[in-house]
């Protein structure tokens, strides 16, 4: 990507001092900007690099006062930390989207709608009668079942797979390796101790603006006609379990390694830690907090609570408990101390 | 897929009351149910919906007696909801098993040996000298290495992955991501304080109707002529970890998350949950149970316990413990009091 | 691969006795060897297979004398075993860099720059700008994103996923499946509960002789210009996740299923177990060594400590609570004991 000076300073409502016609390729700290790059001076501990840097351009206050001669142009705005924040999500999403068009070999079955601005990488499948919306980026070695829907701007990132009749909104991301619609693990005791599989029929809904993270996976209902469904906004890390049937309420957020076994809901606006187990069967309620490690054994019907433990009750009175499990063997002492007294009176 | 009614009733043994040449798509709850669906009632409490349903046919008790028209077609069978999971049960093979045939492009190495009916996705890749038997399923971009030998009706979703001279027995389904085969974690530990790769040179052996999850990872043994070994009728979920020479025993059931390390034995019919840990060098008897989070870390000598804890024991005795830790602010309390009072009488 | 017995013999600096022309084409253990394969004698009580083995040759002390008569071929050598181990590395060496050359169909985009003895499995995809050392070996559906660098002999197994700009070392191992630069989890809170993504635009880099295993995430960096740092000689095995700005130090070594949150730096040479949790924005000091399961919430501020715990601290301090938390019941008695006996006394 690359743009002029005044391009940049035009998306920022700023007014360049200095040569406008430069051309700029990259952002970057002014203490580490190289010819090319824009930089931004917020912190005036930072002023000394101006004077010095290599940087193309450098994004300043209206009001700065150059101390010494710089040898870069200057964008002047109002708020250059903010300026610079506008930029680096503009980069980002350029980074994103940029790809477009077929590249091949790649596959696409039979009576699939694709809207336009797509970008499909080689080696991405795509089944039959599927459907996906504009500006959705499938990058390489993605599979996408029979029957999937995607929504408009959601990106699969390379190697991420969607079983058949998975549906995922719009402003999706769905990280590298992510497997979506896998079988729940449901399978009946039979008599002579093995195994029947019971058929997993149902599917998956992502909702919008869910990000998941990288190699985390995410089970089908069992039920045909039933769906595990993750909600609006909803978070989650990377290497994640996401049993059959769960549902993950709104703007939820969930850290890596963390598991969620069959059938259980969890509420709005959570958050919760890495290396959580949550039980099957359960409802955790809006607005809970989960440390890392937690064990969720039984539902959770108070909003706003924080658990901790192994089995997760109140965190405040898990740490009271914490720090005399670690004294454990001075209070076993003391006992032992009033028992000798004991003894020695009675 | 499609059948007509009459198909399907013939397929259960049932017969057609109304029009038997009605096309059939796809399996629906009554309450859901649409037309081109079949779907069943059994529990009386539905059967106000029998009046309603677009359903273009409904499986119904031999000696169902309609309050009111329908206008659906009816199937006749003796129980309705064995009937529904029997179509259910063909339904999700007829998913599984549909697809044949090769498409392009693919890769298949030099010397492979392929049985028929078997499917293989594009962009999948057969290495060198594999034996595949009749009615595989290699989903897209899955990888097996050089020397693989897969048994007969066995499903490779689509990435999974596996290691040269990985052997995968008949009727076995491997989910998405899963990665089999890949180097036991074996370094020796150099005076520089460097570490030296001890190469992997065993494989892995899964045996028949084993299931295994999404994005789970399975290693190969470290000696040559050694196994990482999956015994028959075994169940993995999702994100498993099993080291390298570990042997899990037939029909066992581990749930996502739980890692085996390396050389351990998990004995026959265990029943394994989430997030466990299992130490290396270590037995498990057979028919043992254990709780979610639980560190095993000696030996399980005795059969059929039910174990809990980060260092686990019994699980009626660790919930006694664990009571008490949730008390221990009041334990240490009635001790303090006890002190005091044995201070104040001295 | 296929060897004379007399190419072996001098691999070893060892001397044959009997035909050193016979080809080798395997390795194996005396009492499974077959024709073609070549075993070792090292222990004295496996000297009765000598005289009955199909091996085509066996590798003994030079000093070895026959009770009877041998049929295999014999290479005689100082130390069998180590010559063994020899024979086992160079297999194992031979085994993951025999392949070279590119299969079709792969990707690659423009303006790559690619060492010699390269391998190139199909369905891979390499992006723009990407530069390659070489004797790299990439396996069939990698991708490598855009403006990556990857040093010499380094080996990208089936299906791993390096995003655009990580920089891998020489002499690595990515194991299948793993995902290397994938966003960090940042999120900032709104006020309407939803949350925005925080761009996330650093990268990772690993460097020599690093080992990662299966279905790993590793995260990038937030800021432009910073790195997620995989010192020289870290081993990693599988299902671990490193989160975005984490640096993990020379020489240590990491189990399965652990987790590292953002941020954190683990010093060098540590010893890591599988399952552990180490919280975000902390530091671990070299040589620190943790157990199965812990979790570490403080910085590990003194260098060679054991740790171990939920909220981990001194293992051995750990353990003695732990026997006592098995003991709450009968502390519970002894307490309750105490109590009675005063106030039957007051």
């Amino acid at each position: 990507m690359e743009f002029t000076i005044r391009q940049i300073s035009k998306m920022l409502n700023g007014q360049v001092k200095g040569d406008g016609d430069a051309k700029i390729t990259m952002l970057a700290k002014i203490q580490d900007a190289k010819a090319g790059h824009v930089a931004f001076l917020a912190n005036p501990k930072y002023e000394p690099y101006i004077y010095s840097t290599a940087a193309t351009a450098v994004i300043v206050k209206k009001d700065f006062q150059p101390k010494k001669e710089i040898k870069a142009s200057l964008i002047l705005v109002d708020d250059p930390y903010s300026s610079f924040t506008t930029l680096l999500e503009e980069y980002h999403r350029l980074l994103n989207f940029q790809k477009t068009g077929v590249e091949q070999p790649s596959y696409i079955g039979e009576n699939c709608t694709i809207g336009k601005d797509i970008y499909r990488g080689a080696f991405s499948h795509i089944g039959n009668n599927v459907v996906i919306g504009t500006n959705v980026k499938i990058y390489p070695n993605v599979v996408v079942g029979d029957n999937c829907v995607i929504g408009d701007n959601t990106i699969l990132h390379p190697g991420s797979k969607l079983y058949a009749s998975t549906r995922v909104g719009s402003n999706c991301v769905i990280h590298a390796g992510t497997v979506i619609g896998s079988d729940g693990f449901g399978f009946a005791p039979q008599e002579d101790g093995t195994y029947k599989t019971i058929p997993q029929l149902g599917n998956v809904i992502i909702e919008d603006n869910v990000t998941i993270g990288a190699n985390t996976v995410i089970d089908c209902a069992t039920m045909f006609g039933d769906s595990t469904i993750i909600h609006d906004g909803v978070k989650l890390d990377n290497l994640i379990q996401i049993a059959h049937n769960v549902e993950i309420g709104k703007n939820t957020v969930i850290a890596a390694q963390t598991g969620v076994s069959g059938s259980s809901k969890v509420g709005d606006n959570c958050v919760i830690a890495g290396q959580v187990g949550i039980s099957g069967h359960i409802q955790v309620a809006n607005n809970t907090s989960i440390g890392g490690k937690a064990g969720i054994l039984k539902p959770v019907k108070t909003e706003g609570q924080k658990l901790l433990g192994m089995i997760a009750y109140d965190v405040h009175d898990y740490l009271k408990s914490y720090a005399l499990f670690k004294k454990l063997p001075q209070l076993d002492d003391r006992l032992r101390d009033l028992e000798k007294r004991l003894n020695g009176k009675s």
